[in-house]
């Protein structure tokens, strides 16, 4: 057995980091999974998105203390990440009933939602204030959770999606957290125009991983999308995603006078909100309608927003996380039904590999995803 | 004739300062109206309530130049406020179809809206790009309008409202603004919850002028009504005018964990939005719920929020402008059937009286509105 292969179940192995300055280099590393609960099932990975959340967490930017995995009470004191898992169920608890062994499944954001809260029941499990996430999340016992650059993951039936057969797993993959961030604002934002009959206008800010997904929901959903970006750089790639408009707000033009009262819905997927030209944006807005934040920026930043603004059109400004299940599983429906695909580079999985999806979203060089493919033959899995 | 007395239709008097320094001494001044349109209907002042705007305009807050009226193109040089008036329609435009002399109407802070945009056709005029202000607006011929602490007000029909016969004058003259522009944000951001039958949690931050009637009204409209302050110092009042609780933020309690996923909306009528607990506040809200700001602050102040803090519930922070015509209508209706009334002190016109209600206005002297009233005798008019 190569050093690479994993001995399940007794180990997971997957690329971890131990100090935040290692952001870019995770190491194969092996660890003891969570302990099993009843309604967890393990899934074997197949491939796995690669998201800027990972980014955030494996340079502590969204925290203000210490890598959480550091405290955690057992299992590893390192932090894989990942949380746009494909795979197979190879186990399942004993009071699992959504899942079978062989299945192919999926894992978003979170591994964990209570579905017993208020939140829960009403389709909003992804505020389940007892949600676990997928990596750097804390399970009641103390152990803190690891991601899907690994061989396996355990998770909470709960938060497992099942995937259909018609979408590839490299393609699907990004639609777990990415595709389901913009998808969840993009349908809540526009469900009451769309029950109108009216064809709703939607603005996507920000040309990059979620806003190219952002552009092609939209557009299956039954939305006039505009791209709206700071230069003209992508306005060539946003019309074959299928934008039918293209705003570049860094140029001189009168942009937000060509297009007041435009919009039912803006959503923000830049990761800056404080670079944004945000009263200028909000002009655009149709009366009552929102502009909502999916592109998650330093824990420091602010909105910084004139009350005076917000009355041209009685709009308001939010942020939006992650989607509900059941919207996961409606926008695989989506995808599969207008046949979008989201724009994705593969990078076979190993350390050389990790890093280099890693530097390369962190430097902006990424059209328009990565996902890490090859688990199987670098886990030595895949065999039953 | 007395000097107090109008000599109508050649001129209107009111109440008006040229400077802002002068904001508590408005003084007792003849002006010319503006040319009457087809549309237009005169008005003769009965009453008219003190809104917290008049000060923002009269101080020249709202502005960074200087005052309005100092460049109207005709007309006063002076700038007369008040844009909550009770009174006798004692001209029609020639194609005035909806009033008729002698009827009692009302008008608030807005003197037309253009009826034919967008905006106005779905039942957002107050949103109406063209619409101007009651006073210190711009008519397209360059007139600077002028308001209602005075003997006659001219505006537009689309802006005037119909007073049904059951309310009293000075008890209906602060629910065209103040009234409406609460009453708009909290029907609106209620209806969907009560369209479920399900009874909505909505917190009225901000015990004052606004917030007192937001208590009556959200209370009519059939909600659970939480009165937010910094202190205890209003809660019996609060309780009197029908909250349903009491939060105040300022004490030690861990109020936004025990109220934690409560609201489904939020009312903030404070003035000052900079010296909110946002953070906090926000934690209160429901999933995908709106904070809604209608007290005005400083043009200079901004709204400042982590877009973290929103990611708790996926909520969304802005401001309401007023609200409809039609939603002033159905207003006067609800407080007919419920028979809420605000809190008024009456102070006869004067010179004096307009002193004393803006000063005493300023200094927060005032529980919980103001009306001017006996316009009929001062200005010598209501004998037709």
């Amino acid at each position: 057995m190569s050093t690479t292969t994993v001995n399940y179940p007794e180990e997971f192995k997957g690329f971890a980091i131990s100090d935040p300055s290692e952001w870019s280099n995770p190491k194969l590393t092996s660890y003891v999974p969570k302990t099993l609960s009843p309604k967890d099932v393990d899934i074997e990975i197949e491939c796995c998105g690669v998201c800027a959340s990972e980014l955030a967490v494996l340079k502590n930017k969204w925290s203000t203390g210490p890598l959480r995995c550091l405290s955690s009470s057992y299992g590893p004191k390192t932090q894989c990440v990942g949380h746009e898992i494909v795979g197979k169920v190879v186990k399942l608890g004993e009071e699992v009933t959504e899942f079978k062994l062989g299945q192919r499944v999926g894992l978003g954001a979170h591994a964990y939602a209570c579905n017993e809260c208020s939140r829960c029941k009403e389709g909003n499990d992804q505020y389940c204030t007892k949600a676990v996430g997928t990596y750097s999340g804390v399970y009641p016992d103390g152990y803190v959770s690891q991601g899907g650059y690994a061989s396996h993951v355990r998770a909470n039936e709960s938060a497992v999606f099942p995937i259909p057969d018609a979408l590839e797993s490299h393609l699907v993959a990004p639609l777990q957290c990415g595709g389901l961030t913009v998808y969840s604002p993009l349908k809540r934002g526009i469900e009451d125009v769309l029950s109108k009959g009216i064809k709703p206008a939607v603005g996507v800010i920000g040309i990059g991983g979620l806003g190219h997904m952002a552009i092609m929901i939209a557009k299956a959903l039954g939305a006039e999308v505009i791209a709206i970006s700071r230069s003209t750089s992508k306005k060539e790639d946003a019309i074959k995603m299928g934008a039918d408009g293209f705003i570049a707000t860094g140029s001189a033009e009168q942009w937000e006078e060509e297009n007041a009262d435009k919009f039912h819905l803006l959503l923000n997927c830049a990761s800056s909100a404080t670079e944004l030209p945000l009263d200028r944006l909000l002009k655009t807005l149709k009366v009552n309608r929102k502009f909502i934040s999916v592109g998650l920026p330093d824990i420091r930043e602010k909105f910084e927003v004139s009350p005076f603004t917000f009355l041209q059109s009685g709009s308001t400004i939010g942020s939006s996380l992650l989607g509900s299940k059941a919207e996961a599983i409606e926008l695989f429906e989506l995808a599969a039904k207008h046949q979008f695909k989201p724009w994705v580079e593969t990078i076979p999985i190993s350390e050389a590999g990790v890093s280099e999806a890693l530097t390369r979203l962190s430097d902006g060089d990424v059209r328009y995803r990565f996902t890490l493919t090859g688990f199987n033959e670098f886990f030595g899995t895949g065999k039953q």
